[in-house]
């Protein structure tokens, strides 16, 4: 089914015509699944959304915030309903509950998750689930905080979105995951699982081990003589460690060798320092102000 | 001269009675200089403020958007009319700019400056301006803009300012900067130059070292598979170039020692990456988290 949506303002008319799904199941109805369901229930791209989790107690909580129209404990009995499933659940179990939902499911329905490491998971299903109809997802949108309370309906709104595709991915399902993310206001950029993770490495899970060593540098007594460069370039090492803990191990292979690269490039800041060489510490300086500047403040 | 200031909502009323100056000469009127300014002439706790630069037109511009009250291309002509001088200038010059003031100033001119390291700016005015009435500070705000157009009255409330002290520092003309700072609505702690230097190259230096880095780790074309997270990071590292490069230039020593503590840290995290050690994982990002979650978001 396809609708024509005018709140996407920043879109062209023609990308105004968006999917509408019968039935979606979201599992896992955090920050990250509740905003889906808010932005489709919102925007009416849905006739129903139902929640998956453990935890009727917070699937209420959901459903009082507008996140979900109904919701279960039972993964199967939701799939059996869905036309579309998206599993928002921390990355090392996905591959559990997209086994789940495809077991529960019909064959048409269209699987896609929203972690944030998409290698392992995509070999996994492709592997072991070779008949399911999955294609990987992972929005780069997000908070330092988690729960379902934070969800915003605008949460993917011209944020970024990677569909993974592989040589064995439906090309229709391709189609039909990025009109879905396409559908929430979201720009849908594909690329490989394994490329994928090399730039996330770079552009996100890098940078989340340097802020939390980061925020261990200075001495308990010395932060109050902390000021906004250290509270900005720290903030993410406030998020769930467990969630984050699970990121990196997932993707340790990538992380590690840039981790690496990272160390190469301290190191000569350090040299230029110790030779007290003022034209590369400006070099150095200038190559990631050049950088920074390209996406504004 | 004390007055009573009614404006310190966040103080006891003992800390509301603050120092008043007859005239405030400020050298370097951007958003350090130029917010010092604002907030003196917005709490009446100068008779008149004074601006020192080399741009006149520069200058006007200050003093139309309210930060000083005259200005003058001439430090020693400000100096003799000053009872107090801020030098607000980029810290390689801030000896040289102490010097031309002591030189144009009476014996009771009170010199303190704003500059971001402490240790080599004290060390040379105590051993070649003996006698000249200077103590060191270092104002903990700021932004990764520059210019009197972003300058605020409330840039130093609640903010930490540091107060350089040594054997050699006359303890009333600690007081009296005390003063000076508290009034403008900061906390002033006081510490030894080399102190203050070791602490800032943890809280601040070297998170600006990083900063730069990881804005330079993706590549241009990636730049979109960034999200907030490392937008927080690198943020920092869209600041001026030179501001910082003499910075760092100026705490060189104490900046390459931190930047070898925290490349041991990160190559804790590589370990662990590589050996698939979650528990090392989960200490190393809970120790981030830990310290991290003190300074609120």
């Amino acid at each position: 089914l396809i609708c024509y949506n005018p709140t996407l303002t920043g879109l062209s008319i023609r990308d105004r015509f968006v999917a509408r799904w019968n039935t979606v199941a979201i599992f896992g109805v955090g920050l990250i699944g509740g905003s889906v369901g808010i932005a489709l229930r919102q925007r009416g791209l849905a006739g129903q959304v139902i929640g998956i989790g453990r935890d009727a107690s917070r699937l209420q909580k959901a459903q009082e915030l507008g996140a979900i129209s109904s919701y279960t404990t039972h993964a199967k009995e939701a799939a059996r309903a869905a036309d579309l499933a998206i599993v928002c659940t921390p990355v090392q179990i996905i591959f559990e509950h997209v086994s789940m939902l495809a077991e529960g499911g019909s064959p048409d329905l269209l699987i896609t998750d929203a972690g944030s490491t998409k290698e392992n998971l995509v070999r996994e299903v492709e592997d072991r689930l070779p008949n399911v109809k999955f294609v990987g997802s992972h929005p780069l949108a997000g908070s330092d905080r988690s729960g379902v309370e934070f969800s915003r309906a605008d949460l993917y709104e011209d944020k970024t979105v990677v569909v993974t595709t592989t040589e064995r991915t439906d090309p229709d399902a391709v189609t039909a995951v990025t009109d879905f993310w396409t559908s929430l206001g979201a720009n849908v950029v594909s690329m490989s699982p394994a490329s994928h993770d090399a730039a996330l490495a770079r552009t996100s899970h890098v940078p989340h081990v340097i802020a939390s060593a980061l925020a261990a540098l200075p001495r308990e007594d010395e932060l109050s003589l902390t000021a906004g460069g250290w509270l900005d370039t720290t903030r993410i090492a406030a998020a769930d460690v467990e969630l984050w803990r699970q990121i990196l191990q997932e993707n340790r292979h990538h992380v590690a060798t840039e981790l690496e690269q990272f160390r190469k490039r301290l190191d000569e800041f350090r040299t230029a320092l110790i030779d007290n060489d003022s034209a590369t510490i400006t070099r150095l300086l200038a190559a990631g102000k050049q950088r920074r500047d390209v996406m504004g403040s």
